[in-house]
């Protein structure tokens, strides 16, 4: 065997019916690929159908895109066609805290986080440092009540000019209108604090505190226009005692919130998640 | 130096002052006592001081406590002091799911747990069986709107009667009435599910299926008039999927039910949970 | 859709080529079958494919084999189709220790574990009430140096006579025999305690704590002639402490010895677990 | 009450004998102080006391080691009192890999891990510039085996010079000569990885990854010549599966190692480890 010219991956959903993985795996005969990694998944509530396949093959992205177009338009699929590895052109938005975006840049450096991280945007000057050392361009947007709709003219204007596909905010600590969360459905994903209970309002770490819970965590998910209440992609907990303060506490959630988050980014640059109404597939 | 003929674990909370410290262990010199573990937290918020220590001494533990009682009153401690390892005189009460009871009696039959099981008591008879295979005695009492107060006079009358320190409520679907709430407090430990974020209302597990939660988990807590917002001891999640139905997501859920009131109890035999407040101070 | 008269679930593991997936497709197409869900698994080093997919067809598991058999000749599979929750006969084999047998048993009765327990094989008699009172047949057959020979052979006449498809090692404390652990490949699932680092010899709990780790785990893996190094299924820690004995750590481990092992099964039965030389596939 | 001028935190071992904990805070006492957080522990095997007592108090640093210090000699005590958030002057070791020392710098920077860097030192130029970004001094300083003693003498005059009193070797690949960790005893924390079972020689992950293990992790521990085998502070694990390549465990692997790393090196920082023989006292 020749050495495969791609390793592609191909993602898709679209209503259930008997039939679809034939013919799916009839395009990928078609196109002399080779699966070297599926999952499927038919939710029976939606009657949806979850499809994820890693092929190798010696035809290029664009050809398997059009062998696998006519299929796509005739099951309806919500698809995608992508080279394994091929970065994901992204904006990070940010606020004052770095513990996420330090995260971010250092795994896209060191451990092969397929990002091009086409700017970092913070409403505060206070990050460019760090994304310069990560040689992320950093542009401050700062927004106010009046500036606000300029602010995000802007950001979608780069999000035209620069062709990108991802928005991750990383403690952005503004709130996107809905406009923008609609226009980017399944494009942004949010990191925010969880407990066990949830506690609404303001201070959330110091009500867990008084609470005196054992568990926090973190939830990363997709941003709708419901706030914080989008699909789930990630979650994760750490334990706290009776001796953490609610500064200890938010240190703590740092670090989990950063992990979370970075999970989340991950999957999605490999492709594995895929929206199923108001909850996420999740290929691992 | 002679064999020692107990171990003893002294527990107390009070409000803060200096020299606690000092004079508890003033005491523990004269009972010719020798420290094998303690911890100590100092709470400031609450301005409250809580302590556990366990000690080899060859006095009794009458002894030790008549030795003690002096300085408990002078700081107005809640206190107590008992044999490690001292079998806690216990009420289990359930209705039909068993994985809790189960696990309680296999941990005190197989894994030393030490309680001293005075009954079960369900208000169905379907997990008679299992008490029975373990040795502990089943009782059936029913409750309805009309019974209830009579069956809780019972509970009560069979607490003074055979001198029960710890109630636990293995998945007992019955609300207990304020009165024994508040009659009993600290002495009853409860298990619920728990979620991020958590879901008010009926069908909890449906409403987290629905909501694409990643994770699910209980918590174990003290009981108070407040329903499922006593003191917390502990909790646990355990991940879940795309894959999971609300079915396999109730089941995931028993099984960390199971551990996390397994683990509550455990704490609680050998005196590690305090009360401070409406939190808990757990020496692990 | 009229409702599916069966939920089967089909493995499979060949040498991999192009165009499995297509055929393995059509012939559910061909039974008119509907894929819920699926993985594939295509290992780069055996250059071996693995397959595990759920289907809901109104064929029966007969006629599915029946249909599937020709391809599975062609490619070479080592395959299996299944009803989705059939029981699996088994064989338990213990010696004293019930911590995994009650776990096992308890989730067959109440999680819906799905095992038809042939028998409960103990080399000592103390487990046989636990058994009974879990409506397993029990049976002592204990093992000397003399009578090892008669006893493997009483236990593969009964696995002849009973087409028993799975034995569990439960914290069975003899070494089945090279001829026995071949006869039986991949069918026969062990639990042993496990550390990091790893320890030879005898006591390893007491090993393990004079080197003060401050995590132990188990691990469940198929019984090879090559002790303890058999394919690994799964492997979980839990967290100890300085102040941890030898005899916690044990009790410890125990705790984790029956998750692990019940992870094992559990997957087992749902027939997740596919070979993969001295490695395994999981499709969790 | 005044606000205390300074929170402290006591460390002490020695050989147990009754007594220790009221002459120890007869101490207190003496110096008006307030325990805050208290944890002892008395191994029953080495027959040593260990105590970790944090307390406010007007006195100095400086007047709390001196009305300490004749107990500590009458108890032939190992002893230290700090400030609570003192900066510990510290070294970082690396060779090329960043992950622990981007790790380290940050959670310094950002999370108020209290080190004072006096120097990175690597043994490549590569990591300078993460070093400089986070404004901690790097030295170059190659090690072959010509200059392998002038390196270490050129280490041990500088930690003399800079009163270095903690190394951490973060993915530092050269081993120090028995000389240096026997003069640093109890004073440099490595990372390595570690699985279930164990790997020894050339690449355990590689070997892992053949094995089919489920979980990999690593350790922190206090360096001794005994190379790998030094008293465990800190061991963590996450899972992997047939999915995971060997390159792709190496990644997860970093991951865990930078955690735990970062969770032995903050533990330090707040005088929580104490030794006992070849193993650790953490007070968490």
């Amino acid at each position: 065997m020749t050495e495969p010219v791609s390793h592609l991956v191909l993602t898709l959903s679209c209503p259930d019916r008997p039939g679809i993985v034939h013919d799916v795996t009839k395009v990928i005969v078609e196109v002399e690929g080779n699966i070297v990694d599926s999952q499927q998944f038919d939710d029976p509530e939606t009657k949806s159908f979850f499809m994820r396949v890693e092929i190798h093959t010696r035809r290029s992205v664009q050809e398997v895109r059009e062998a696998f177009s006519p299929l796509a338009q005739q099951y309806a699929m919500r698809w995608s066609v992508n080279e394994v590895g091929q970065k994901v052109r992204t904006i990070i938005m940010v606020s004052k805290e770095g513990h996420c975006l330090s995260d971010l840049l250092y795994r896209r450096r060191n451990l092969n986080l397929p990002l091009e991280v086409v700017a970092v945007i913070g409403n505060h000057p206070d990050l460019a440092p760090l994304a310069q050392f990560y040689d992320a361009p950093f542009l401050c947007i700062p927004v106010t009540k009046d500036t606000k709709a300029k602010a995000e003219a802007e950001l979608l204007a780069l999000i035209d000019a620069e062709n990108v596909e991802l928005v991750v905010l990383a403690r952005y600590m503004q709130i996107l209108s809905d406009k923008v969360c609609e226009r980017l459905h399944g494009q942004v994903i949010n990191i925010h604090h969880s407990f066990l209970p949830s506690f609404k309002g303001a201070r959330p770490y110091h009500q867990a505190h008084q609470r005196g819970v054992k568990l926090i965590g973190a939830t990363a998910h997709f941003v709708t226009p419901d706030l914080d209440e989008g699909p789930i992609i990630a979650q994760e907990v750490i334990p706290v005692s009776h001796r953490d303060s609610t500064a200890s506490m938010v240190q703590k959630g740092q670090d989990v919130e950063r992990r979370v988050l970075a999970q989340a980014v991950t999957w999605y640059s490999q492709r594995r998640i895929l929206l199923n109404g108001n909850r996420t597939v999740v290929f691992e």
